[in-house]
């Protein structure tokens, strides 16, 4: 890349999509694969991918779950007892029509979700209550076949995910499991992410097909969009109904299950680089970036040698620290295009390393976004930048916040809802009868929708009249645009 | 299960495929799906596979391996790119022809293995000799649409595995990488899964299509047949030209890359747990093991809580040593059935503890899978258990060990090959001349072919004469039965 090229050309707040985009490409997270709807994730975007699934994963495991690997492929058959469940079903997949030379006897759906091939297999291994709570994960990718424009991460035929699958013997277990799966997504955003989210239920007619509740953390994008960054649903006994996962009770008699599932997408990789990255590139809190310090030695040919043996030094000693760190010695580029390039790749803190800092036993500790610098004693060095990571992570959570907090709206009319939405964006609270209609009307007009409405139902609206219809109110719903 | 359950009922050593698959569902590893030639791999089967990737993915990222995510399908004009490279090149895949209610007007190949979708970014990303090396690696599972009876790890439709492919700079250079992840593949099965294993060559003729060098770590089974357990392939400049991976070098030329690939698949879960495992279930080394200390309390009413107080302090300190343990208190089942259960499920170190070990500051250690039963004290413990898995680990790879050392015969006439493998089964070493041919003309006889050739082609074969045909001999092949 040439040094005019290390820029982002797109603007973040005139051009939110384009602007996306251009981060993704030029910060090597991901490509455009040849079939449209489909990308590459390259080296830096897995990285990232990695790291929330290391964080994610310890906490399923900690908490009772364990990993499990089902077929990518479901037979229709399978797919179709869901219709059982969900009236109206009619999957959009990929199908698997031949293997070899030879067309299949029945087609075979790619996975778009596992509900269906997992729950017979639980219903298998369910036979008493002290089989119960059975807790299953797995990490795949899986394929809907929508046909919208591409966007890396947001939207993308087959995308990286996980599932989790659960089956208890109690309404409250399952209840308890679908909040603490939610929780544990709420905890990735606040506390690894940098993303405060709001967390909610769905309206009724957007929850997942076949479930009682669904729950999602919701995040506000840098342009005012929500982003549904993971669900957890309770599933009640429906798909235990349907797929027969019963079991024998303390008292010998037969029971039906609880059931619940859970999942987040590589969406959360979208909205970590929508919400902190900026007009140079990409950025990331120090929690999730492949590398955490990039050193620049600036050096003339006299100073060469002592400037690079300090910068060896401290790269070490930093290794040693498990903090992972990239030594930038590289002969062909100029100080400056350095800095550019890995401001571009979003490495969250810099060292600049200079005669003076080898004299004076210093380093110079420069923060991204904000170029924040500050002068720091060699000396515990591997300690002192914990400190700096901290601060950074706080920058970054601290903006998020703000924009969250600012935009976060009231109304009391479609007028006021339209109107707030379109001139400001973000959320809009509004007093709602549960209506799906009321939703349409607005939808009709501006293209925002109900996000969620608040997890405790005893959430009193403002008004007990529908913003919309006028009828009695029964809960609050936020309308936003979306992702 | 009940008591009579819990015991294999076939005989390792007269059915070892029946064996095989009792083990594989008895002990929890993988459960048949209901399409043929697919499984479900099981919560214990699948953390073996995590215990493997996680030894694999460090050394990996240790020596410049970068992971990333191609997609899942390849669009058959991709796919054909290949013909360029391997003469009547027909792939046995998995079609998807329809996304949607839509006929696709390109069909797409669920990959087989990715080169075809790699290679082309790599030509994208490569374009100077600073880009090189190149390293990518992914974690995936992969569908071959083979005719074969389901044999879970062994032979499955689709299966789990790692690819990495590379590019580089010089012959030596793809070389290096070629012998490298070869040492990889071969440090984790003598280290890890406690298998020694043979390093060699495939013949011409059963090299990876388009390779120049195919290269393997064959592991011996207990029925004396091999099992191909990884394979790292040198593909000399043919897939470079044919997706135009070329890079300008040092001296502003433009230069054709080299390029490798290597690849382990859940094979190796096939050969750990074909290995060890015997009559009375799963048996695996410490080093890989889902839990490596089962503890069963043996109390009376009256010393039940002396007991279980003893024994829950040793399950915390082994915890807080970082060893997986799990405390076995169930009320409902004797000490019997847990100790035949956790025979079953592969634990490979049991402690019991009862009155007299309370009493004697003791714990009664048994090994799996010998039975070997030793006392200590209960100071220290957490490290004294280490010293038991490495005894434990010895003792598996020494056995191991003898049935290799045991099973590689040599012979110089096809009579003696076919004898010596139709009798004992096993390697048998013999001069050969190169062709094809000499393979077939026992492979008709015995099902019986060339394994591997040493690596080293100055390894002289004992007898210039080819041990089939009695035409120059120019090395030494090893015939095998194999999986």
């Amino acid at each position: 890349m040439s040094e005019q090229e290390l820029g982002i050309t797109e603007s973040k707040e005139y051009a939110t999509g384009d602007w996306y985009a251009e981060v993704v490409q030029k910060a090597g997270l991901a490509d455009y694969a040849p079939m449209g709807g489909f990308i590459v994730t390259k080296p830096r975007g897995y990285a990232l991918w990695e790291a929330l699934q290391d964080n994610l994963d310890g906490w399923f495991k900690d908490t009772g779950v364990d990993n499990a690997y089902f077929p990518m492929f479901i037979p229709e058959s399978f797919l179709e007892r869901e219709k059982d469940i969900v009236e109206g079903f009619d999957p959009e997949v990929a199908w698997v029509t031949q293997g070899g030379h030879e067309e299949l006897e029945e087609r075979l759906a790619v996975r778009p979700t596992s509900e269906s091939i997992i729950a017979p297999f639980m219903a298998d291994w369910v036979r008493s209550h002290r089989d119960l709570p059975l807790r299953l994960n797995q990490w795949c990718s899986v394929v809907r076949w929508e046909a919208t424009e591409t966007k890396p991460f947001f939207r993308t035929k087959e995308f990286l995910w996980q599932e989790g699958h659960t089956a208890h013997a109690s309404e409250d277990g399952a209840w308890d499991e679908t909040m603490l799966r939610l929780d544990q997504y709420e905890r990735l955003f606040e506390d690894v992410l940098a993303i405060p989210v709001m967390r909610g239920r769905k309206p009724p007619h957007d929850k997942f097909p076949g479930a009682h509740t669904t729950t999602t953390v919701e995040a506000l994008m840098p342009d005012g969009k929500s982003v549904q960054s993971a669900t957890s649903h309770y599933l009640g006994t429906s798909f235990a109904e349907a797929f027969d996962i019963t079991y024998t009770d303390e008292d010998e008699d037969e029971a039906v299950a609880h059931t619940t599932s859970w999942g987040l997408s590589w969406r959360a990789l979208g909205a970590l680089i929508m919400t902190h990255s900026d007009e140079q590139g990409l950025v990331v809190p120090p929690t999730v970036a492949p590398t955490q310090v990039a050193i620049v030695p600036i050096w003339q040919e006299d100073t060469k040698d002592e400037v690079l043996e300090y910068a060896e030094g401290i790269a070490e000693e930093l290794e040693d620290a498990g903090i992972s760190v990239d030594l930038d010695d590289r002969d062909e580029r100029n100080p400056g295009f350095k800095f550019n390039e890995h401001e571009l790749n979003g490495v969250p803190v810099r060292f600049e390393i200079g005669p003076n800092e080898v004299e004076d036993e210093e380093i110079t500790v420069v923060h991204r976004p904000d170029g924040e610098s500050i002068v720091e004693d060699r000396e515990e060095i591997a300690e002192t930048v914990e400190d700096h990571f901290d601060d950074v992570y706080d920058k970054l959570y601290e903006a998020a916040e703000e924009n969250l907090e600012e935009n976060v709206r009231e109304a009391d009319s479609a007028e006021e809802i339209l109107g707030t939405i379109g001139q400001h964006r973000g959320y809009v609270k509004a007093p709602w009868c549960g209506d799906e209609a009321c939703e349409t009307a607005i939808k009709e007009k501006i293209a925002a929708e109900i996000v969620m409405c608040p997890l405790d139902r005893d959430v009193e609206p403002e008004s007990d009249e529908c913003a919309i219809c006028g009828d009695e109110a029964h809960e609050v719903a936020y309308f936003a645009k979306s992702y």
